[in-house]
């Protein structure tokens, strides 16, 4: 028995599939076979094409002008895409470099996997987001900060694991376009802030090496403070000429081992880290320090915006952890090098199931930006309750900043379409771990899979990408196929109406961010506060409240300011609201927290039941282990309903019209 | 520099002491001065007069029938009693064993401590408790369970230390008169389920050796499922047969290495410990079986009365956690063998600041009992804050049960006084670490030291233990000393004020219990509730209720079911009340929780300033370490106010009268 599955590069074998000819020989021109991504590709194709189809597709003695699969070199189209082209028997794959044939390659192999019809498969594509990222909170002891899959398959018990998993990790998240990892936590601390030292380079280089035939980059978290830790100078002031000098040294040895080696994430001046602040130096000074170091390589600082107070007192009604980002970092757009980026998290604050888009996009210009999404299920359910992504990450990438007139969603900027800045792109705090289906539920792979698909193309929409992920993964009817579809395109309301209610957030357990403590951060130090009393909640961030609306652009802070144009979803995120204030649907907002959290509920259910429906298709195991989940979401989905009617009813005193029962 | 203090055995030099003389000779009669008690006594004796009077006690070559230290046996004083009495230059201490020689050297050295006059002693004390212990609940990995005070002096990494602290520890809870130690966590796990193991038994036995030297019996805690964890059975059913041989077997290996054992300290079917609910026995079938098994070797099972539904629904108001220990035991009452001790909390729930007497206490004739206090400040300011407890084991001591017209209060049930019962007493679970100064908090060892004292005698007072506490410990001018034992005495008001008000309990940290979170325990499942919503607060526990009221005899039920009758410390824990009822005081009850936690957290402010007045009168180290717990009260009492008062307000939108910052 396997000891891991292999998600939707399973490859099934696929029955009558007319156009299996295709695949027996392939040629390829202007392309080394024994190049390292090559030479992956080619495996993955013969290992794809045999067991789908039965064939074993051979090398061409003599090129084939019409049948079979015809690979060669076309630099005319863009880094990394490529074109397929079906033609008379057989099919050509062009591409301008390797990554885009082994790209090439998984995409036939999806199509045969999916029973596509590929005789007239006319496709030209590249790649929207020049990085296309997953960033792994994974410790060296072998836990992972937030994870939900089981322990890390890259440490454990401070070593670095080099293996089999390792080789399937990097084909599955090439398959799907991923070409840069960040493979431990942004808290760096401990053994990690040693990744940068001999102990560690032999396994970083099998690794990069593995991570490269795949045509990913390897990527470290870096400890800012390194220089004090492992350099035993007394700071890590960013403009200290013995810690630049103590940077140059250590970064040159780094390279020397490491080139391939794409560059550094660093979380700095956050939840405790070190950083620049500390000395007075902003964070441009801290970043372009460790650019500067880093530039003669090729190495990228990937800066992470997530700094604010996290200290803050919860009687303090001016301070406002959502304006923290752009106020720490939008008058330093221009002031960064261009081999930083500035990873922005899609929301203000941090991952919950409903915030705006961060004012940071479309807020600088001049500033090379990466999106920051979590697949993680930090705070959408954690693998348990079912939650897919894409309709969330659909709404970040489409939402118009008005930065211009036109090309200004966000997808334009990370793009570089709206500005045109070049290290631009999306990463994703990653879900895997090692469980034997890598994501602890079944159904949350399709995360993982649709994140690099968006990261790719960011105009799949949110049924295709799941349609794609099912028909790859499972072996379902037609009508199942669909029931399974809806079930994850509703699921992210789903769980929205059972939590926090519009656009609140943080009605969460503070500690393991599962379940619902109405009030567990209301008196804390998070900045997070829903500030409910006896006759309404939600934060004023109006110019009357905290001013936040006002770091968007003008006509996206005038829609934010006015509670009658807000769109609703985030109604509570903008504005106090009393209880008896009427919504758009005519009910009360305290009718509409009853409706939705009882209606949250009895959908978390029906979802259950449509897994139901589908145990004869699926694999027992799967099944099961999916089940027991969505037992648990049920659990789950009514204690969020009874805490939180509960608590607003103790609270406004305002019986449910419906009266259900409330305790 | 010491590693750790003496505490009240500092024995600090006596200026111009009249009495020295008294010490100069002694004698011996009746008693063998090798005898390991009488040895460590007369070394006390020579330690404590040495350093206090400069004065080194000799054994007189013969009989000193007028001056000197006359040391007699008189079978005519009660177990562990002694008298003293001074006769022209000399005294006599008479008793009828070895403890009370012992325990009449620490009342004589205690009174030269006190610098108090001699001349006229005398006394004769008897203790009235049998059963005076201490539970530790020390990890054998070094850990304590709700520690404060360090890590543990008995446990390091597995293994058991024994050294020079733990004959220190002997001395310094000998000298207050405590008889039986529990070295162990009740909740025995790991490790220390092999405490009854070969793997043990000669650290063990040098402990046991300590200990009975200071006239102390070392006590065991027991993990009730060892017949599977070390036995192999497939059951740990106390009717098993096969597990009663298990149990024979073990015991009896266990009192071949350590005959002095007092017996073992069981929670059974409590926080998810097993036991023999488990196997559908009662708990005097559980308890009986291991009392069957001791009985041979003199052993006593001190079973805990802590047997509750820890997994209850918030939403479930029937069930009452406060019901549970009378609802497993009482009607068990008579059902116990005479070497079981049940061991019930002072409350019914779990050491709150405020909790009305267990109404097991009076409700069992025919059972052995012992009383539990935790002076271990789990819930009371954890030997940051400053909480001396005697003023609450006062009020638990002289409760009247009215279980008879006489000789009715807690204090005459455990001393055996009320119904005659004899293995009876009192334990308290202990504040100790392996700290400097044993406490945390130095002022903390108040409580260590009142616990023995009262467990002794159960006459005094807290002021008067207060005072010999001072007198013992520091070096202050009379007015000084009056001050602190001012601020002791009123400290545990001061907390309870700017914490739970009136008895309801509940609103801390779920997790560490420091610190407020209102509704941390709303919505959990531990039983723990405090109902709250827009017009009151409280739980209902009267006849018309959870009926707990109707636990006690029919006076106190009476009492407590009628709100007007109810103590008003004791309101919000039986009755719902509405934040607009008058108190007896006039005020209305949102008005009340204001008041009291603003001025409790001002009073924690008046305390430290105490202490600041002090400073030139304190050992720097010892003024500077309470100095900063002060810091953390006001910190900690200025949350509770404004988190409590809050929470409250926003929840009634009743204001304050007067007008203050609530948030």
């Amino acid at each position: 028995m396997q000891e891991w599955t292999q998600l939707w590069l399973s490859y099934r074998p696929v029955k009558a599939y007319e156009r299996a000819d295709f695949f027996a020989e392939y040629t390829l021109e202007g392309f080394e076979a024994e190049h390292p991504v090559i030479r992956n590709a080619l495996r993955e194709l013969t290992l794809g094409i045999g067991s789908m189809l039965g064939v074993k597709p051979e090398s061409a003695v003599k090129k084939t002008p019409a049948g079979g699969l015809r690979i060669r070199r076309d630099t005319s189209i863009g880094s990394e895409g490529y074109s397929l082209k079906a033609e008379g028997d057989g099919i050509t794959l062009a591409a301008p470099d390797e990554k885009g044939v082994l790209y090439g390659i998984f995409h036939l192999l999806r199509l045969v996997s999916m029973k596509a019809d590929i005789a007239s498969l006319d496709v030209l594509t590249e790649p929207e987001n020049p990085l296309r990222m997953l960033n792994h909170w994974d410790n060296l002891d072998g836990s992972i900060e937030r994870g939900y899959s089981g322990r890390s398959f890259f440490f454990r018990e401070g070593k670095i694991l080099v293996n089999d998993r390792i080789r399937d990790y990097a084909r599955l998240i090439g398959s799907i376009g991923i070409n840069g990892v960040v493979i431990n936590n942004v808290n760096v601390k401990g053994d990690a802030t040693d990744l940068i030292t001999d102990r560690y380079f032999p396994e970083l280089q099998k690794m990069a090496e593995i991570f490269s035939g795949y045509g990913i980059r390897l990527f470290l978290s870096l400890n800012f403070a390194s220089p004090m830790e492992l350099g035993g100078c007394g700071t890590c002031d960013p403009l200290d000429p013995e810690v630049v000098t103590w940077w140059e040294r250590r970064i040159r040895t780094v390279y020397k081992a490491l080139p391939s080696l794409g560059g550094f994430l660093v979380k700095a001046d956050s939840e405790g880290r070190p950083g620049p602040f500390t000395y007075g130096r902003n964070q441009a000074q801290g970043a372009n320090m460790l650019a500067d170091v880093l530039k003669p390589y090729g190495g990228l600082v990937i800066w992470r915006c997530f700094v604010y107070n996290c200290t803050q007192d919860w009687r303090d009604r001016i301070t406002d952890r959502a304006r923290a980002g752009y106020d720490n970092f939008c008058s330093l757009d221009g002031a960064f090098r261009d081999n930083v980026i500035l990873q922005i998290k899609n929301g203000p604050v941090d991952f919950q199931i409903r915030e705006p888009v961060s004012p940071l996009f479309g807020g600088m210009e001049h500033t090379n930006q990466m999106l920051e999404v979590q697949i993680a299920q930090e705070y959408t359910g954690q693998q348990i309750d079912l939650c897919y992504l894409m309709p969330m990450f659909r709404e970040v990438l489409d939402f118009h900043t008005c930065c211009r007139d036109e090309k200004d969603t966000v997808a334009d900027i990370i793009s570089g379409r709206t500005f045109g800045n070049t290290n631009m792109g999306i990463a994703a705090v990653c879900n895997t771990g090692d469980d034997k289906n890598w994501t602890g539920n079944d159904l949350a792979a399709a995360n993982l899979y649709g994140f690099g698909r968006l990261a790719w193309d960011m105009s799949l929409s949110s049924a295709e990408i799941a349609e794609e992920w099912i028909r790859q993964t499972f072996d379902l009817s037609p009508e199942s196929e669909r029931m399974l579809r809806d079930m994850l395109l509703r699921s992210r309301e789903v769980y929205e109406k059972y939590t926090c209610p519009l656009g609140i957030g943080w009605m969460v357990n503070p500690l393991d961010h599962y379940g619902p403590s109405v009030d567990g951060y209301e008196y804390s130090r998070w900045g997070t506060y829903h500030r409910s009393d006896h006759l309404g909640l939600g934060v004023d961030r109006t110019d009357k409240g905290t001013g936040y609306a006002q770091q968007y652009r003008e006509t996206n802070a005038a829609m934010y300011n006015d509670p009658h144009t807000c769109p609703e979803e985030l109604l509570l995120f903008f504005h106090r609201v009393l209880y008896e204030t009427r919504l758009k649907s005519g009910k009360t907002l305290i009718q509409h927290i009853y409706d939705s959290h009882f209606e949250g509920a009895s959908e978390a259910k029906e979802m259950a039941e449509c897994w139901e429906k589908l145990r004869l298709e699926l694999d027992p195991e799967v099944y099961e282990r999916v089940r027991e989940r969505f037992r648990r979401q049920i659990r789950n989905a009514e204690e969020w309903r009874d805490q939180v009617n509960s608590y607003f009813y103790r609270k406004s005193g305002i019986p449910d019209e419906k009266g259900r029962r409330i305790y």
